[in-house]
């Protein structure tokens, strides 16, 4: 490998090319530290669109892989280079290059930092919702690779509802600038779409517009404290169709509740009265988030729901939202492997797969979390265990099999928001079928036709 | 063709086929009439996904053309037989599987008519807003085809923003499910929304599962008089950037308010003292909507816009929505021909591009009239001729031209919700580039290896 190295540091400076193991070994990884992968032969940080361009043909021409990777933050193995070769890190290429409020549209690069973007936009008065909660370190590139989304999802949707346009690189080194700064197109096939949720297989995204919208007036959380978990997802159907669709509504176990409690040490404790809990985060004009207040209150009475606590001081409110965030980070820190599952289930079958979590952790033996964004179906039920050794690698195989089939039984998807990368690639046939699968690979080789970009992913090799 | 008759006759029986001369001829058009076309050698409505599958397996084993075709409303010549072959009418696959109120999701068949769905749904109290003017008659399936749009685009987008699944059949009769009644979904390519937009050329849309919103709860009309074209234009962006997003926002000349005083017969006139005019439609809760309009008044108060009137009389406010949607039918029933442009421009730009098209209007001696979805810079420049010959239509391809580059020259895109049909496709390579129309076609490939689907479309030959 040491004329790859050579190669890649005449092509584009030493600057921009690491192989040194310590830092090779830094990038097999992302947030799944228990799947495969494999330590890349070199590693590559470019300025700019034309470097990713020199890059891609010179891999294209010696056919060798290469796996373009934003902050290493995903949670499906989308970013690690399986098969070696060269990893691409955008972080250098992070502009904001436009915010602009009277298009209510941005224009970024790919290795721009959400909460960064986000900051960005608010200080002009405007919004960028999607809130996956990396979002501290996560790129834009990542999560429109992904097509990443969060609690914000059950009233704004996710990434993809914010693309307008996507610059990528083709493997032959074609710049293509697809989409754009307007709000709709129609011309021709929509690759800014297409490109989202590619999981770095078709191309390298570097450049993307996003569409904004203006920064919501005024916001209030309520802790909604429910006799079970059931009682909790009918309200949750209950509250939307009377309407109110909040901003977040994440649910969340008792268990959960006094761990955050303990840790958080918040201003005002949640009271631990209940089994199931919803925390609820209305945004919008003042008049709208104090209708829609009260709508939940009254759905909320009419379900004989003990509690609903409307927190008015936003200091105590953030408190929660932060804890939520913060999580995940906390579990890992007591279980030795926590795995969250990400199927996503229509809304209405909630309660159903709520319950299907609940006896598939009873047969298997095994602790599931069950939090996350019940407003959109997405709940994260996440398996946590204390060893790592073969038993307990076989029982979570087993575990994640029983909760992907309970998900596809009830007509949902295997993956939300997080994607397939490696962790669901043996379970993407269950949901698309053979037929659909093959019609992506052959989309594939449409973009990618020696196969280089990001081998070893989606699918099954 | 006697034998292709007998063929899909004998596949499909006889009361799904007609090739009677009569028949084939109403199959020829859309609302394009000006544009080549071929007639068809027969036309097929199917009832099932599966009729459909053993049509297309026939086509493809006998490289026929075939051509899917909703209500034939597209303003591109995207649903003729531009080559002959089989058009496929999709208006018996017209059932609405499911409204799911819990889920705020529908699953409906492709021919189902746009008008008839939104009344379906507002009688749940939900809410569809892509609103096409052909609403009428148009289909859900032709709407996801050529991603179609229409004044609501300012605040709620277009067709695409709400596709969630769509069931389509490939050339060779595999039947594709993609997406789902879910609002997220991370798995593999997003193939509905390469299907929606894809005019006909990747394959049949058969099944379309969309979002649903919950029904606004009240909405107010306003007018506003403005003294120019670029007082107006300076409106929209200040009232966006004011974070107030009215439902619709369509800008209307004089001229165009005079011809609809005297033809729709108004409970209340609009007042001819200006040059330039908004309605606005605002929707929302009750306390939203008259927020919004203050917003509004506040702004046109410091830009000095002559009147502002605000239609609380819902009677008198609807005949101007319906004045509206039946402007170009009108336009229609003057001029021998009316070609509406479709261009649009980053919200921006439309002070530059509305002189822009001023300007070649009277370069090339053309009646241009300007009205259109000025809150998403789509403002549909409408060339409007008394006499059709050779000079006219000379003159037509001309100002197109001319259009089509001003707007590109602005940062626009040369179709916002038409699509590019036939109408535009010599234009495509203009926006795209050729690298990207050479990436359109090889995925085309992936979908239509022998490419039967709708050729001579969206690309030339």
């Amino acid at each position: 490998m040491r004329s790859l190295s050579k190669d890649l540091k005449k092509l584009l400076g030493s600057d921009q090319v690491f192989t040194s193991p310590e830092d090779l070994l830094a990038y097999a990884n992302d947030g799944t530290f228990y799947l495969k992968r494999q330590i890349p032969d070199a590693v590559v940080l470019p300025h700019a669109a034309e470097d990713v361009a020199k890059v891609l043909r010179y891999a294209d021409q010696h056919e060798i892989p290469l796996t373009p990777r934003g902050a290493g933050t995903g949670l499906a193995g989308g970013c690690t280079p399986v098969k070696g070769g060269i990893v691409l890190d955008m972080k250098r290429m992070n502009a904001i290059r436009e915010i602009n409020k009277d298009n209510m549209t941005a224009s970024v690069q790919a290795g721009v930092v959400l909460g960064n973007f986000q900051k960005a936009v608010e200080r002009q008065g405007l919004f960028y919702p999607p809130d996956p909660q990396s979002m501290s370190v996560c790129t834009l590139g990542g999560n429109v690779a992904t097509r990443a989304g969060g609690p914000r999802g059950v009233k704004y949707g996710a990434t993809g509802h914010y693309v307008l346009g996507v610059n990528f690189v083709l493997p032959d080194g074609e710049i293509i600038q697809s989409g754009g700064k307007f709000v709709k197109q129609s011309v021709g096939y929509d690759l800014p779409h297409l490109m989202t949720g590619s999981e770095g297989t078709l191309g390298v995204i570097t450049d993307i517009d996003l569409r904004l919208l203006p920064y919501p007036e005024d916001n209030l959380t309520l802790v909604v404290v429910c006799e079970t978990l059931d009682q909790a997802a009918a309200l949750v159907s209950a509250i939307i169709a009377r309407g109110a669709v909040p901003a977040m509504m994440e649910y969340v176990i008792k268990l959960a509740v006094s761990v955050m409690n303990s840790q958080f040490s918040f201003k005002k404790p949640i009271p631990e009265t209940g089994e199931a809990y919803l925390l609820v985060y209305l945004d919008g004009s003042t008049a709208q988030v104090k209708k829609e207040a009260e709508v939940i209150r009254e759905v909320a009475m009419d379900l004989k729901v003990p509690d609903v606590i409307v927190e008015e001081d936003k200091n105590a409110a953030a408190q929660y939202w932060t804890a939520r965030k913060n999580f995940f980070p906390m579990v890992m820190s007591i279980f030795k492997r926590a795995i969250i599952e990400d199927v996503t289930v229509p809304r209405n079958k909630i309660p159903a797969f709520v319950s299907a979590v609940q006896n598939i952790a009873l047969a298997r033996s095994v602790t599931i979390g069950q939090a996350g964004h019940v407003g959109d179906g997405n709940l994260h039920p996440t398996l946590m265990q204390l060893e790592i050794n073969p038993q307990t690698t076989l029982q979570a195989k087993e575990t994640i099999d029983d909760l992907i089939r309970a998900g596809l039984e009830l007509g949902g998807t295997i993956s939300g928001e997080h994607g397939i990368g490696i962790h669901k690639q043996e379970y993407l046939e269950w949901e698309l079928g053979p037929g659909q699968v093959e019609l992506m690979r052959r989309i594939k080789k449409a973009f990618d036709p020696k196969g280089i970009m990001n081998p070893g992913k989606i699918w099954t090799a």
